[in-house]
């Protein structure tokens, strides 16, 4: 059998990001970098996961929750102190054991499947992930030897000349031979300049005691980003954009312009359709085919149908149907769910409400906490009044019914089936089916008397 | 006489697309690759275009109408296949046929007109519109003889070491003689793995044969993009769109950031607009000059006037005067005229209206199906009532009348010169000139009374 | 004692630009370019600014104001013509002179103190700032003697094939020795095709006479980037988004797409306040910490406190407290102040109002012209009817009362303490403390009747 393990990294405050959010739970492309890391290990179909925590261990835990196990480092020690945490869930045990940072949210399950099988293939007791990078500065040189194998990582300020102008670099991903991987662990030392146990020492001792030390490139730098600072995130968050926008575009998702459409790692979209520049979908949304989502919309968490199109309006918990229309300017809030050709147009808020099959409410109204049936056209301007200073309250109106402009529904009411509510009425009492329903003053005209007004 | 040809090939499905549109069809800065082709071959003042139609042929027919005549290619059995389907039309005529394919938006008349010139110079017959790529790999190699003519095209396949190298590349634009292209067409076959018959294959038949072939190269790759997938389709964006920007820029207009204006090709705009970033211009849109629009307002088939600003705000298929003001977030939906010095402000929906010089919706109104006159001022929540359930009828505002807020306004109704509407009215028969008209309830206080309604 | 003077070149008409704005006036991230040099130029301390104007030179002044001082080019005779006007105030004077195009708005003030430290330190007498480019093409060439000063600048149409490869470039900007300057100045002949004095032969006059010409290379060839169009004016606005963004990045403030945040030079915005997507932030404005602000907001010189979230919204020159919620889709006019805990919701418009602690106006409403106080709830369609077609008058909300939905409150008007106003009223009548107010007509429900309106 073949035991696979993963060590994730995520015990540092992260001072460069100067936050008071500790740095593998900054967000990128809406979800917290350390778990996209542990979401591409668990890809890999690991035994173990162990997450190695310590600022903001709580929070983490919390974030990942039984997506992985958890070790505790109550002091920062260096790299190595870190992984020699994981001891009481993985030592002695027989297998491969990939320690990931958790600051590395883009390395791709692939990429860390090609570096074990690399691992296995060559034998080795240790293997590096690394990469070409066009500018090499400041990152640790792998120096290979004659055959290919890895003679040493040098860091930057050791480097000579020659070394200095090795592209292939250190990205601080390893694969290991779990056995000899804390069996070398106990003989790091903390003797250098910062005091701390460092992971790569681990390199040099396999190496020193004979054993293979193997590196597999990816071809990808970008993967490999680290982030330490907000200018990396948002590095981080513009590779991750791409990789998902191309993603949808190869599927058959038209995207006029990949750098400004923001879609979360989750979301799901139908065949053509066609997201226009500067639309963010977030979290597990869902969109149908054929759909239109034009610029300045923002889909979260929501579940849309085909066909249907949403112009720069916001929609946020909800369900939309089939060959509906919602937009310009259009809000809808949590816990709606608009069935199939319903209309909602400019300047309409939904709130908690349901709007049966070809219901309209096509400008400047608000509808929540109301239960809509089907063929209804609601006027403009049309209020449900469902709070009372106190208490929110249910408005029912029911199917065929017609509510004229500016009415006040004041709830709890029922408009019943195939009624007719006049243009500026306040409605306070519930309407019968087929009943006209009028609560307005009579207009008077004063002939001449607008002038009296004494306007300019 | 110097007769010129073009053959357009369009009858591919385009199946990388994943889409139900055919490939030809999808749009590029609002218009189908085959229309930015078609479009740009009528700059050269061609005698013939004749498009190559297979797939979706009544649709491409529909989308080019009279712009193209047509030559249907039932079955896909290779770009020498197709162009020989346009044999009816154009085979045994004296002049010069530029054939290509439908599917590259961005090769601009002025190259392809190179192409020919360089064609005619060299009296060639054949000559090969190439480019210089950066990463060559996958395109057919351009391998040069000793005095620059064309000596071969050889596939990546085929490619030896020293042929992988060469970075000039085959766009599969091409220019011939057209007698003679004809001539050879009918000695291409079908022998190889693929069985189809291959339009380079006509450039090696013509080289055994001793006559000149050329090659055009020039200086933009990126211009030579075929559009094989969405990711493709959207880099063709990318770069038309920096075409159609940089030529706003040098022609007089500010554009904030290039990279988020997203301004069709047929667009006019005056010299010293300003267009924020974010800003979406479709269709035939022609925008005067001093006008500044900004971030988030979408344009489509409008007339804007000078010195007019529109913030944050959609208009559609209507006519704005000049020194006017429009949002932000405003919606003028089709139909809609506003004049001179008008002012329509935030969460204002204009619909099928004509508003006159001076006029003013300054918030939360809807004007829908009206004719409003100058010197108008509507107020705040002002509702044109113009359905009933059955029927849109005409609202009248006549000069220089003041409606008062939150007004409903039932239509067919006319409010006369000079006259004032109270606000809170609803205003179902006509008002006379200079009357006030009011039609809304007294106001009781009940005091002491709020306690009782025991809100907390 | 150590003397610095400056010369900003300012009298341009800038043609290129095609614009009624005067070349230096046209704005980079909001700011005119000659206002970014010579707020840059400020930072370095000199003795003296002399701007030299011409072309539009009153607005170029109004815009300065004080920071600078003036000189007068009457004919644009060329750039040694132009420096020239400088001598009433500078000529003569011991000290060092910095002489920076008014369209080279990146060159940082380090920069240019690193270019005059490096002309002190080389005793010259005059000193250039270079730059490396890619291709320099078009540039004048910096032809460096065996020990590294400058032996010429050859310009593009001068320069040998050797001279060509040189990519060093001269970037127009300078460091003079003051008296030296100016008696080379004297020797500067028209001489040229152009029939202009040029500044760069003060260079060759000073060199031949034997003195020390230095050169100082920048490594940031875009920071140097001069403006003559409109395509370059949207680069040097580009990089100068990127520095502004990069440094609040590194300051701790999240922004999720820094290619599309649009942030102003003075804006100031506290740590963990996560900036969406398309926002742009102008002015002086102020963002306290850990706010958010999503995608399609503008905020033009605000303050915003802490923990405040500003949803696709447009504020402008107003205050705003902590722990606030605005938008989506809301509108602050100037001179609005929204307290703490306040909440604004969508499709409403606030305009040089304030409200106090925790009230809220969720929905569809216009507040103008308004004192609110605090833990008031006004309802959904609440209209403060602030225009009576002459004057504005106030609207009075006091604490703790609660507006019914679709209300007009006609100005002057005070709604007393705890007063409760019924939803659909329209109140032109002071409300007494703890009063419920009505206005509105008694519902009635014609039973059956809905059908006789004859309905489709």
């Amino acid at each position: 059998m073949d035991h696979t393990y993963a060590v994730i990294l995520a015990a540092g405050q992260g001072t460069r990001m100067k936050s008071k959010l500790y740095k593998v739970l900054h967000p990128v492309c809406g979800m917290p970098m350390v778990e996209h890391v542990t979401g591409n290990i668990h890809q890999l179909g690991v035994e173990k996961i162990v997450t190695i925590v310590g600022h903001g261990a709580e929070k983490v835990k919390d974030q990942l929750g039984d997506m992985s196990e958890y070790a505790l480092q109550e002091e920062q020690l260096g790299t190595a102190h870190a992984v020699q945490q994981a001891a009481p869930l993985i030592e002695g045990k027989a297998g491969t054991t990939i320690v990931v940072c958790g600051d590395t949210p883009l390395i791709r399950a692939e990429t860390m499947q090609s570096l074990i099988d690399h691992h296995k293939e060559n034998n080795a007791k240790a293997t590096i992930l690394t990469a070409i990078a066009e500018d090499p500065t400041g990152y640790g040189r792998i120096i290979r030897g004659a055959e290919g194998s890895v003679e040493k990582i040098v860091e930057q300020k050791d480097a000579s000349t020659e070394e200095q102008i090795v592209n292939e670099i250190n990205t601080g991903t390893y694969c290991f031979d779990n056995e000899a991987l804390f069996e070398a662990l106990k003989n790091v030392s903390n003797d250098n300049v910062q005091g701390e146990y460092y992971l790569p020492d681990v390199i040099e001792i396999l190496q020193k005691q004979g054993e293979i030390v193997a590196a597999y490139a990816t071809d990808s730098f970008e993967e490999t980003l680290g982030v330490n600072d907000r200018v990396a995130l948002s590095q981080a968050e513009t590779f991750l954009r791409r990789r998902i926008t191309e993603q949808h575009m190869r599927a058959g998702v038209s995207i006029i312009d990949p750098a400004t459409a923001y879609i979360s790692a989750q979301a799901k979209i139908g065949a053509d359709t066609v997201i226009h520049p500067n639309v963010t979908i977030e979290g597990d949304t869902v969109i149908g085919e054929d759909c239109v989502i034009t610029s300045n919309t923002r889909i979260v968490s929501s579940t849309i149908g085909d066909r249907t199109e949403i112009r720069s309006s916001e929609v946020y918990d909800s369900t939309i149907g089939n060959d509906t229309a919602v937009g310009p300017f259009a809000h809808i809030r949590p816990q709606s769910a608009l069935g199939n050709e319903v209309k909602i147009g400019n300047f309409v808020e939904v709130k908690k409400a349901e709007l049966g099959t070809g219901s309209k409410v096509s400008h400047l109204s608000y509808i929540g906490d109301a239960l809509v049936g089907s063929g209804v056209n609601i006027g403009c301007g049309t209020i449900t009044v469902n709070y009372d200073g106190k208490n929110k309250h249910l408005t029912t109106i029911e199917d065929d019914s017609f509510i004229g402009c500016n009415s006040n529904l004041i709830a709890p009411v029922t408009i019943g089936k195939g009624s007719y509510v006049a243009a500026g009425s306040t409605i306070s009492k519930n309407v019968p089916d087929d009943a006209l329903a009028i609560g307005r003053a009579r207009q008077e005209n004063k002939e001449g008397y607008a002038s009296k007004l004494n306007r300019k």
